[in-house]
């Protein structure tokens, strides 16, 4: 059966369960909890009356901004037509996949990774293979980890959704090209771009203009509930993605996409940047007292935290963690195998996640 | 390749052609060009600041406001878990056939149907079998149709795009119970339920609790580019669905769900209905003179109408009308195999639509 091997996206589950806690402390989610730029939200309200489609590709100014502000972050020139506006990144992993994949054929997953990564594949008939990766190699997929397996497509992500490692340029580009010499489609979700603390990420379009990349507002730009993400195609697959974006979505939200037009403020994404980094140099400092962290993260807003020390069964710790000090956390198996960790998403301001750390730290008996 | 049978949903390239005439008259899409209810406007600012995800299944009061419209409208009880909240009935195809059919098994649709069902199915590695339906039997699907074939399960749409017939309450009850018989699961397409001009329709709820229902807020409700669809589940599978939705989705846009709060307007929704009957009892009187028309449309908004005596080609008649004299429809090749078919959609105001059928008159020879 198609849906027998998929696993609940259990960060949404506990995310219901922590719901029941008025005094909850939430680490669990990964959506910041600062407001959309002002100039959006004044959209919103301008635009309230934008009730029809657009177009499958979505509101032309829209992709050119889009473009425009890829020439400006990464100097690379893309097409407005190579841009597809989708429902949420979810959107546009169906989209990938489907361009990417055929039934049967195989995708290239680190482990840990997103897990909708594996599910969206799964439902489209996708087999993912899982590379593990680890602190040996900074949680980064190298050509060593491509030349050993076989694969139609591989999917990255950096920063990384759960670690928070970044790729960097020199392994970005060695990966890329040995892909595109094995004949493997390149697909990178980009989506914590602009999230990054120490150094900027690279995007895979500055190496290869045949890749599939993949952003969208739900987190630098903080617009989670607008559910806009996009897909930049290679040339050659504008099309196909045109009449599987018609025939999938029709189109996604006129009025985020009316207001996300008003997404690209550069004083309010410097404020953004400058919260999160804040809240990461914060919590890795409370946190690293009490469990075994791989590394710092560089981007994203995750902490990737090796609990070993005090079990072995991150479900079951995340579980008590919840039910005893209301403190909520992601299990690792939520993104592959790795059961001795728990991921820490620091979207929530500094004096609640230290209020959370203090009760771990008791409740630890540290 | 998955996307090599893919078809265009070339209404959506007849939008795109028909945006460049300035005098264009607009027979193509199906979309409401009425503003939603005032309510529904009201709510986009009142909730501007509603950014963050929804629970995948969507807002609870929501779900529970459609439970309840489902009690008043068929005096059929559901429970609010078992409805989905979808981006667009878009997504609820997409769950559907995920739920109800794996891999390489058989989805039986009617030849003429909504030209998206094939695509999805094909997308997720469904085999869609066409069954040709005509004036003879009513373009209803009915139980002799289904002991022909092969099917796992059985999409139909009432009031049905594109020839807006309506299934008879027995035919829709013994259609089902054949179904249910043959263990064949049954897809109910409800999105044009409302828009019904001389009878109710019914719901496929009335006749069986393990059908699966899809609707929306695209058309009755007049929000299409809110992107907001449902669909109701049996209940076995309501879990499912829920993981479905969490990857696929996450969530159909928040702020989305809070202005279709509003959306369930009696007033607004009667004058809704009393518009689209009047266009519709007009568009048929103008066009009865010049073209067969198998059955006056019951519902949707939609007329399905036999060029034969003008053309073979309703591909080329449509594009030729477009040209010469900025009229657009779509041609009938976009619903399955009726090549002397146009669709027209009756979704503008009344003098819009008499000034093209002037044209078409002139143009034609009438």
């Amino acid at each position: 059966m198609r849906c027998e091997n998929l696993t609940p996206f259990i960060v949404m589950d506990i995310v219901r369960e922590a719901a029941k806690y008025d005094d909850a402390i939430h680490f669990e989610i990964g959506q910041p909890d600062i407001a959309p730029s002002p100039k959006v939200l004044q959209a919103i309200c301008n635009n309230a009356n934008q009730s029809m489609y657009t177009e499958s590709l979505g509101l032309k100014p829209l992709r050119e901004k889009i473009a425009k502000y890829y020439y400006d972050t990464y100097k690379v020139q893309i097409l407005p037509t190579q841009i597809v506006l989708t429902p949420g990144t979810s959107g546009a992993f169906i989209l990938a996949y489907s361009l990417a994949l055929s039934k049967g054929e195989i995708l290239g997953l680190s482990d840990p990774s997103y897990p909708c990564y594996k599910n969206v594949a799964q439902v489209l008939d996708i087999e993912p293979k899982f590379i593990e990766i680890s602190k040996k190699d900074s949680y980064q997929l190298t050509p060593l980890h491509v030349k050993n397996h076989k694969l139609h497509a591989l999917q990255i992500s950096s920063p990384s959704n759960p670690t928070g490692n970044l790729y960097s340029p020199q392994n970005l580009k060695d990966l890329i090209f040995t892909c595109k010499q094995k004949g493997i489609a390149f697909i990178s979700d980009e989506l914590y771009h602009g999230l990054t603390y120490d150094k900027k990420a690279c995007s895979a379009l500055e190496f290869d203009d045949e890749v599939y990349v993949i952003n969208g507002f739900s987190k630098y730009f903080c617009m989670p509930g607008f559910r806009l993400g996009w897909i930049i195609v290679p040339k050659s697959k504008v099309r196909e993605a045109e009449i599987l974006a018609q025939n999938l979505f029709i189109c996604p939200s006129t009025l985020s996409q009316y207001a996300a037009l008003e997404a690209f403020d550069a004083n309010y994404l410097q404020q953004v940047q400058k919260s999160f980094k804040e809240r990461r140099d914060a919590l890795y400092e409370a946190l690293v007292p009490l469990f075994d962290i791989d590394a710092k993260p560089e981007g994203a807003f995750y902490l990737w935290a090796d609990i070993s020390k005090y079990s072995n069964d991150g479900v079951e710790f995340a579980r008590k963690m919840l039910e005893e000090i209301h403190v909520a956390v992601t299990p690792g198996v939520d993104f592959g195998s790795k059961k001795h960790y728990v991921r820490f998403a620091y979207t929530r301001e500094i004096p609640h996640m230290l209020e959370g750390v203090k009760r771990i730290k008791k409740w630890l008996g540290r």
